[in-house]
């Protein structure tokens, strides 16, 4: 069994282009937005706005805030009311990889194929930029005259829980260190995912929800679709750290500090972690069947991740 | 020259008790909110929650909260709608302490006479641990049901920028990392205080008069008794640090990373700097005159930090 399309699930070509389409020039538009939004590296203090640019601008894929625009223009909101928060939380993201690599959490030098920001800068530095991050995402959330005041504060609400502990990033990413030290039962695994990946995943689809002010059983819908997607990420992530190349992910393949541990390879084996993508990509589409909306973008990005070689 | 109360201000004895009084009360309202507003340490990730408390609970002066509070209570507003906000600038503080004292940064092992979050746990969760409590702060205020939504998307944008960058507490922070390895002039000096300290003391007392909603210029006479009461704490600070004892102020006295170049007493001479504690303390209470408010409690804060000895 192989992850490629062929075998794993057939994109639609035209869907699959769109998407590829859609991805392409939404991604421009988030960085234009993020540029916009961050401090220039010509101000004061240079060396913390140039780490924060090396960081925000390191390649990434902006999965997170292109949840934020799909679940939104489903809805049939605009992207202008949805680029700020989308653009805040690429921040926390960022910020939290940033905080990820450092010595004393995963000691990573690399990401996505060039130096992380401590290495690039040094250790104090890549601290301030996280926290800067973090700081300026909560900033342009407050801060976005496009959505109501209530609006903003349920973002601002969804966010901070979706980063924080104990529902959050952050517990998920204390009990990640813990599992380092033993071994981890498939449940605990899937609590650490849960926090530490799926909560932000979570929250940035959500997001484009709250925004869209949609029914409850809509936000429901949404969430069961985005809690899917980051198992799925979480899980094609783990796949690709042990087969794929360091030049496609950017990265030493094994690297990966759980990879002798808490992964799902590691502890279901190859091929029963390949099932379980597929069952947990069946469960995104199905979700997003609930929605009663031309949802083909959301689809497509299950279909995406599933499939995805880097 | 010295720094007792005979000599540079006459407290009256009876202010000064009650003073002395509202502080005591008010700190044990603001501990038992903190209390009530933190994970517990049985919650996991346990560990990380116990560093959290650790720090949170590690004999603070809870400055920051008490100042919201007298600002607020100077014009009428009952505690309840002040203590969350309070609270939320004390973990804004206790962060940037966790962090600061990092090895990357300040490398201290020791913060008001116990070991620092990162050598009582271990660095990863100190770093998690301040990262947690800055997403808690916005949280915090975010869900505060007492205020209107309007205000505490004020509150929250003014203790965004006091904290972040290029405007606040980390880009103070940065400013100085970068002033280690290097002489600074009394105007750089002034400019990193300004920003590491005085931003987020600054903020703890608008935040009071937002929530009061005060007027223009009464707002404006709050931030200048603010700016100068950070700069006033700094330069106590600094003098504290070369002449008091390691009992009295809980850290190693000239420990501080800055002891021999960024500093007051280092730039300007030790009288000169006693000199300039007292100009600014002056500054501090005539912009407290101009507050038509019974505003007793303001002129005590800025005596009590003028002769404060620890």
């Amino acid at each position: 069994m192989t992850t490629s399309p062929e075998t794993i699930h057939a994109l639609d070509i035209a869907t699959h282009m769109e998407l590829r389409q859609f991805l392409s020039d939404a991604r421009s538009r988030i960085d234009a937005k993020l540029d916009r939004l961050l401090p220039r590296e010509s101000v004061e203090p240079v060396k913390l706005h140039a780490a924060i640019r090396w960081s925000v601008f390191a390649g990434g894929k902006r999965f997170r805030p292109l949840l934020t625009l799909a679940v939104g223009e489903t809805f049939g909101i605009v992207e202008d009311k949805l680029l700020p928060t989308a653009c805040a939380l690429e921040l926390i993201h960022t910020y939290s990889l940033i905080h990820d690599d450092l010595p004393s959490m995963d000691n990573d030098d690399l990401r996505r194929g060039r130096a992380t920001c401590h290495i690039q800068f040094d250790e104090a530095t890549a601290i301030l930029a996280g926290d800067a991050l973090q700081t300026l995402a909560f900033k342009i959330v407050s801060e976005d005259k496009t959505l109501s005041a209530e609006k903003r504060l349920r973002l601002i609400a969804d966010i901070s829980s979706a980063a924080g502990t104990p529902q959050g990033m952050v517990a998920g990413q204390a009990l990640d260190l813990d599992a380092e030290s033993r071994n981890v039962s498939a449940e605990e695994l899937e609590q650490i995912h849960r926090l530490k990946t799926a909560a932000l995943i979570i929250t940035s689809a959500r997001c484009g929800a709250i925004i869209a002010d949609v029914t409850e059983s809509d936000l429901e819908a949404v969430t069961e679709y985005a809690a899917q997607l980051g198992l799925l990420f979480q899980i094609t992530d783990d796949l690709l750290d042990i087969t794929a190349t360091a030049e496609a992910i950017g990265k030493t393949p094994g690297k990966d500090r759980r990879s002798e541990k808490a992964t799902y390879p590691h502890l279901h084996g190859i091929d029963a972690a390949r099932d379980l993508a597929l069952t947990v990509h069946a469960r995104a589409r199905a979700a997003v069947n609930q929605i009663e909306r031309s949802t083909q973008h959301l689809s497509a990005i299950a279909d995406y991740i599933l499939n995805r070689t880097a």
